[in-house]
This record gives structure tokens, C-alpha cells and sequence, in this order.
């Protein structure tokens, strides 16, 4: 782990500035981490990735463990080389996508056997194993292996899955005492119980790690449900290690855990949303499928410093996309993670100046403004 | 037509060295012409289309007036401005889309009427509305409506479609008398019929167009009857003119042609194989599909100028064009307009040195040699 640290710049309310620095170089938070499930961000090149200002991405283990597989890529000289991206890379431990993606899985105390979506084949992932699989990839970044539910659900349940996923924190921070230059960081679990989520976070700081995630959110709940998890475990958080919330979020959510001391996130949304069609602006959603764009020869955002909300107009981009173009994928989730880092360059910003409460009003005003397009 | 020039600058053996000026730039010829059939090159970004030295490309009138429509183009600027491509755009006809895409079509001497593949609606379009509509776009080469057979065919009906093609040719020109700034191309028809062919090609310049097409060919009558016409055809022809050969081909067709006195190209082989994973370099075509590929460390091509080609490991494209990511797309056809362009360009410097047989045996030396990395 020598090639990890977190420095604690700035706070300004509970929002923090910070940075941490990894073998592979330093992020800047808080930080949005763009998803590249397969070892690649939907339709983009890394290096327009980073060129939109990303300092880290995630890489999900469950998807490279199964194809093309975690030994191929060692071979390969790890995931940072294979997929042409020498910066920061967190992975997680391949337990959420088991739950929400394999046909058949069975839990028990020493791990999870589940079938692959992709060939049927039987696999075990133990905590060991995803600590294993994710040195393999060579992540910057490992997560502890965790029994993520969906919400709702029982307290007795949900109080369960809390209990085995500390038991495997306490697994996989053994496994992970040899590593060198990457840091493990434990999951915070106990869905919308305040009670469990609190002894979560107390036995997770008693093990002690690099940084913490919250997980288990943003499977339904809510967002009051997951502010006020927010508000309920980030105290009991050690300042001086980086807090991620995992899964989250629209960018209104990502305010609102920054002002809560969140210092990471990741999330499908910015490309899943560009390929669908659906552009994040400064001004909130705008959905390029809609007829009305059709005829409107302005940009998604005349002032965005990304090329492809400034020189391609509505009318272009609702085209590409009624034409089920590539170009319509690659155009907007290039605005959608221009607006993110954007957004997140903002926050940290703010925070720096101890203008974030401003910060938050004036993102909020205009998204509740609307698109301007609508409005002229 | 004041903003179309061609000069031919010099020869090598009937390989032509030339430049086209149109009002949008210079294309330096014999040249390559990427396909954005909907106004999209697809999986590229027009400034990468433009980086990998791409001076022109060409866009359909079928499936722009069907969507979003000439008009609506024209409304909002021109095709240059709707696909943020400043340089110069080649338009067909929409002639041969017509007869290979719609489901439905009725040919008689004032033109076609067919039903739209997209929402079913009958569409008329003669030759005089085939040039009203790529005056809409805005191209800078409109191609004279045509009637396109596909081969093999009776003699009969070949000379029908080819007297019909230059019925229109006339009607087309003098549809476009009042044009500035773009030139219209004659298109000569004629099958495999080498009488026809030369037929065609005499009453054309007799007509007399600032350039020549070549149609009819690629379209299934095989490599031989195709270089069999081009040597028939292009003595016919006037040198201070350029010769264009519609959709049309494979690395070793261009060098042919282009050694038969061609200038001008379109094919959507770099593009289409690049979505199915099947790349083009100097030492041939390679199938990324192929699990041969799954652990090869190595780039598609250490030397070429494209980064797709150089930065990525065949395992790295292996694994996403089988996990169907759409960045395989992305970089497989940048790869292979990087190829493309890179062999015209070589083309291009080999006729000026007066070295174009050389250069000919050498790539043809390369592909039978094969992919290096087979060999390896």
C-alpha cells in the first residue's frame, strides 16, 4: 500500500477537497469515476475519457473475471496496459454484478458460486478470490467482497448480509496484506436500517482500511433513504481516509453526498443515458429523441468546453440518434461525462473558494430552471 | 460551377497524380472517400475522419431525403454544417439506393417511384429532383440520376437502364445549369457489355460534365470484368477531367483502378468491416474475431500513424469486439480508414516520384507475405 495516500485539503462545511495519490497518479475529489464494465467506457476512447478531465475509472471485476478473464489479463501486464488507460483504476469485487446479473447463485459463509451469464459455466468468487482476481488486474483500488441486497427487504435479512459482508471485510483485509501499491477498501453495508449501517461503519473502522465505501445504496431505496444513510455514516468515518458511495449517481445526487463528506463516486448513468439519447446539461435532462429537437440548429451548450455539446446542433444529434447512429452514442456520452467532470471540477472548486453551499444553489437553480432551449 | 477545378498534375504510366479545388476545399486525388450515409461516417468523429487524411466524403441522397429530409438539411445550413464537415462532400443520386433498398419501386422514363423503407410513404424522384435535392445539401459533386443494374443481367436490359441513364444524364445537366459551386458527374452505365460501356462513356462526354463516374460495378460481376470495363473505359475519357469508380473497393481494386487512370473512390468496407471486426493493415486483413488473437500482446500495426493501430493489443480488440463493445467499432474502423488513406497517400507520393509500379508490387508484395503477426 505504500503507493497509496489520502491528503484532506480543504473542508467547507462537510464537503471535502482532497487528494489521493496511487502508483499510477493522483485523483482529485471529490471525483466521479466513469464506468468501464468491460474494461472499456461505453463508446469512448481513453483518451477522450481523460481528456473530459477523468482522473480514475472503474472496472468491474465480475465482468473481467469471466471473459477475458483475470489470469489473461495478468499476462497481458494487467488491466492498465490492456486497456490503454495508465492512470488511476479502481475495481470492484464482483459481488454486486453476481447478485444482479447471474441466472442461479448460492451464498454461504465462504463465499458465492454462481453460473456465468455468459456460458453457463459454475464459478466460486470467495473473498480471497476477489481480492486475488483484483490484484491480477493490477486495480490501483480493490473493494472487499460484500452481500449486496436489493431494497426493500427484512431487517433480519438485511442485518445478515451486514454481518457476512463484515466477516468477509475481515477476510479479505488478511488476503490483502501483501499487497503493495493498491489499497482495499471496506463496504459499509445494512441497507435503510440506521442501527446496522452504524455498526457497519463502527466494525469497519475498528478493521481499519484505506477508505470506505457505502454500498448498498441506489438499489431502490430512494434518495431521502440514501442522504440520510449519508448523514448517519459518514460521521462515524475516519476524516482522513476518502469515502466513496458506490452506484451514485444523477448529478443533483452527487451534490448532495459531496455536502455530505462523499469523496468518490462511479456510475453507469452518463453513457447509458448518451446512448439512449438523453444529454445532462448545465440546465438539466434533455432528451434529443424528442421531435422538437428536429429542426434546432443550436448546440446542447454553446459555452461547454467539450466539442460535442458545443459544435453539433440538436437537430444533428436528434438525427443521429432517430438513425440509430454510433456517432449519436459517442457524441452525447462524451456531453454527458463533460457535464460530470464538469460538475465535479465545480464542486472542487467551490469547496476551495468555501463557496459550496453557493455552488450547490446556483447548480440547483438552473437545472430547476430547465434546459434553455425550452425556454426561448 | 465557379468553385470546381481539376488539375492533373502528373502522370505514371495511366496512374494520375491530381488535385480537385472545390469551394470547400482541395481534394488531392486519386483519393479515398470515406461513407457517411446518413451524415455520419459511422463510428467516427468527423475530426478523426478528417485527422486520418480524408480530404472528401460522401453522403446518400436516399437516405437523406428520407431522413431528415433535403429541405430540412437546407433549413438548417447545409449537409456541411448538419454534420460539422467543412471540407469537401461527394452526394450519389439516391439512384442506386432506390433500386437495392426499397421494397417497393416503379421505374419509367421520368424517373422512379418507390415506397421508403423507413414509414412506407411513395417518394418520386427524377433527375431533375435528384439534382434539386443535392443542391439542398449543399454537396460540392452531385452524381446525375441513374438506373444501376445488378449483374449479371441480359444484354437487353443493360442497354435499356444505360440509354435511360443517359436520357437523364442530359436532363440532370441541364437541371444543374444554374448550379454555382459544385460540380455534376455523368455517370457511365453499360454492365459488363464493353460496347455498351463504351457507348455510354462517348455520349457522356459528348454531353460533356466536369467529370466522370463510373457505376454499375462492384456489384457482383467479380474483379476481372470490373478492371476489363475500367481498361475500356477510361481511354474514352478526357484526361483533364476526373474519373470517379462508385463504390468501389478492396486495398488491391484501388491500386488496380488508380493504375487504369481512377481518381476518385467510395466504399463502405473500412467502416462496415471495421463494425464486424475485421481490420486492414499492410500485411492484409485481419479477423479480430479469431481466438488466435486472444493472448497476442501486440498492436495490429507498431508503424502505422494511427494510434488505433499502434496503442491497443490485437488481445486488447480481441476481447471487445467478442464482448461487442462499441469501442471496437470505433477504433477497428479507424484502423482501417488510417489503412486506407495511408495506401492512397502512398499512392499519391509514388506517382509523384514516378515510382507507381514499384509501389504497386510492393503492397502486393505485403498482403501476399500476409499479417506479420501470423507469421510471428
Amino acid at each position: 500500500m505504500s503507493g497509496f495516500s489520502f491528503q484532506l485539503k480543504k473542508t467547507d462545511g462537510r464537503a471535502r477537497l482532497g487528494e489521493i495519490k496511487t502508483a499510477h497518479g493522483v485523483v482529485r475529489t471529490p471525483a466521479f469515476m466513469p464506468v468501464g464494465t468491460q474494461a472499456a467506457v461505453k463508446a469512448m476512447r481513453p483518451d477522450e475519457v481523460r481528456a473530459l478531465g477523468t482522473d480514475i475509472v472503474l472496472a468491474n471485476t465480475y465482468h473481467l473475471m469471466l471473459r477475458p478473464g483475470a489470469e489473461r489479463i495478468a499476462q497481458l501486464g494487467g488491466l492498465h496496459k490492456f486497456m490503454n488507460w495508465p492512470h488511476p483504476i479502481l475495481t470492484d469485487s464482483g459481488g454486486f454484478q453476481v447478485m444482479s446479473l447471474s441466472p442461479l447463485r448460492k451464498i454461504d459463509a465462504d463465499g458465492v458460486t454462481f453460473r456465468s451469464h455468459l456460458d453457463g459455466a459454475m464459478v466460486a468468487l470467495t473473498p480471497e478470490r476477489a481480492v486475488e482476481i483484483q490484484d491480477l488486474l493490477g486495480s490501483d483500488i480493490a473493494m472487499q467482497l460484500d452481500e449486496c441486497l436489493r431494497l426493500p427487504a427484512e431487517r433480519a435479512e438485511v442485518e445478515r448480509a451486514m454481518r457476512l459482508s463484515l466477516a468477509w471485510a475481515e477476510r479479505s483485509k488478511r488476503a490483502s496484506e501483501h499487497a503493495k501499491n493498491r489499497a482495499l477498501f471496506g463496504i459499509v453495508q445494512g441497507g435503510a436500517e440506521p442501527s446496522l449501517r452504524i455498526e457497519s461503519a463502527r466494525a469497519l473502522v475498528d478493521i481499519s482500511f484505506p477508505g470506505y465505501a457505502i454500498g448498498g445504496l441506489a438499489v431502490g431505496e430512494g434518495q431521502e433513504v440514501m442522504l440520510a444513510t449519508l448523514d448517519l455514516v459518514t460521521p462515524v468515518l475516519p476524516a482522513d481516509r476518502p469515502r466513496y458511495l458506490m452506484g451514485v449517481g444523477t448529478p443533483e445526487d452527487l451534490i448532495e453526498a459531496v455536502s455530505r463528506g462523499i469523496d468518490l463516486f462511479d456510475c453507469v448513468l452518463p453513457t447509458r443515458n448518451g446512448r439512449h439519447g438523453l444529454a445532462f446539461t448545465r440546465f438539466g435532462a434533455v432528451n434529443l429523441k424528442n421531435a422538437r429537437h428536429a429542426g434546432d440548429p443550436r448546440p446542447l451548450d454553446p459555452e461547454s468546453a467539450c466539442s460535442a455539446a458545443r459544435d453539433y446542433s440538436r437537430a444533428y444529434l436528434h438525427h443521429l440518434v432517430k438513425a440509430n447512429e454510433i456517432l449519436a452514442a459517442m457524441l452525447i456520452s462524451a456531453v454527458n461525462l463533460a457535464y460530470y467532470q464538469e460538475l465535479m471540477d465545480g464542486m472542487r472548486a467551490a469547496i476551495a473558494a468555501g463557496r459550496f453551499a453557493d455552488f450547490r444553489e446556483e447548480a440547483r437553480g438552473r437545472w430547476a430552471r430547465g434546459d434553455f432551449a425550452a425556454l426561448t
